[in-house]
């Protein structure tokens, strides 16, 4: 069983795609947001790409049972009724709902990856069950960080590090990293005992923090609050079995 | 003054090397052999992408002024005059000859970084000449580590690591670390001590060993046994001032 990370997020080569689980991550803040919102109630999430399309959505679906949440430029979008704070997302604002999503980097990876054998969705909040869930697969795996406007993002590879030693610690020499992988799992070590210090390094850390949006550093930082492994599938994310 | 690093050889978008000087680097091993291969009195190298191309370009020369080097497979190519070790590249065998070389992704990155403004070439052997050379073009700067076959290389990164540690410990605070900068120093600074150990846990690495070049790995992580700045310039690369 291989574990690759790209470290960059352009779109996959589809033929490596088709065999493999990917898990996205996204942890300031889309795919934070999308663990916590299920968390909380939410039934599911559409992920989008452009804001468009969110309001071309709402449109279709019938108003009441729905909720628009995202941003652009870490801000909520005029017109929505939830922002990119998982903070926000608590039972009673959004349970029974379905969440149409869009968000600069997080929502646009799923559609670069839809091709992919099985798609998770991951954060530090469900990392545990994350590691587990691939270690059940017994498949291999590409790691996709959602990354910072196509760049390599320290915050993402970090928890896709994480995501490596758990599965490496519990898989043993089964498992087969790539350098890509190795360069996140030295990462993630060199971090693992202050997630929040990588985060206020990281160059979008930095940006959350000049918006006004310092607190939701440390809330993504939080570690394994629930064990819901979410998966996208024909378009949709939903808690899976 | 920033300093970038493309963690994966993708073309770069070229309005930003525009402006930047950017470092190629193939430690494992063309940027390796290239450096050595001027150290011992090679005229100039050019790079070619292909075997074909190497072959016709001898035609054009005249074939006792010429010496065809480079790697498929990381073996010598049949018809060619040497390999890609740069123990192969002695003033005896090479002194006052231009070079065609052609390998695997090396040659080809520096195609792909053309439209920079300044190109240079860096690997361990000249690793303190080419800081020093950054800090007085006082640009940006876009590290470009050669990869392994359109992927993240170890190696290269670290030796890219190695250059941000040095400038930065020169330059001070004017030095600006993009998020993938960090995760290049975080990388040497796990290996200075043990560049070997990283070389061979590399997938490169591990080839190389297992195709019977294993000592160019040790060769390969000598650090500044020259202090020339190759640049590449009109198809050329030659020593610059």
């Amino acid at each position: 069983m291989e574990i690759d990370i790209q470290l960059v997020p352009s779109p996959p080569n589809s033929n490596i795609l088709l065999n493999r689980a990917v898990v996205v991550i996204d942890v300031l803040r889309a795919t934070s947001v999308m663990i916590h919102a299920l968390s909380q109630g939410v039934l599911e999430i559409i992920p989008v790409s452009t804001v468009e399309e969110a309001f071309q959505m709402a449109k279709i679906l019938q108003r009441d049972t729905i909720l628009l949440g995202g941003e652009r430029e870490s801000k909520k979008i005029q017109g929505f009724d939830l922002g990119n704070s998982p903070r926000e997302y608590i039972a009673e604002r959004v349970r029974g709902k379905k969440l149409i999503l869009t968000t600069t980097n997080g929502t646009k990876a799923f559609h670069l990856v839809s091709s992919g054998k099985e798609i998770l969705v991951g954060s530090f909040f469900n990392i545990g069950a994350i590691a587990q869930r691939c270690l059940k697969l017994k498949r291999d795996i590409l790691i996709f960080p959602s990354g910072d406007e196509g760049k390599f993002s320290l915050e993402d590879t970090i928890c896709g590090g994480m995501l490596i030693e758990l599965i490496t610690k519990r898989g043993g020499k089964a498992i087969v990293l790539t350098d890509a992988s190795h360069c996140a799992q030295i990462l993630y070590r060199k971090f693992k005992d202050n997630l929040l210090k990588a985060f206020r390094l990281s160059s979008h850390g930095k940006e959350l923090i000049d918006r006004g949006f310092g607190e939701d550093l440390a809330y993504c930082a939080q570690i394994d609050i629930t064990s819901l492994v979410p998966h996208f599938r024909e378009g949709g994310i939903k808690i899976s079995d």
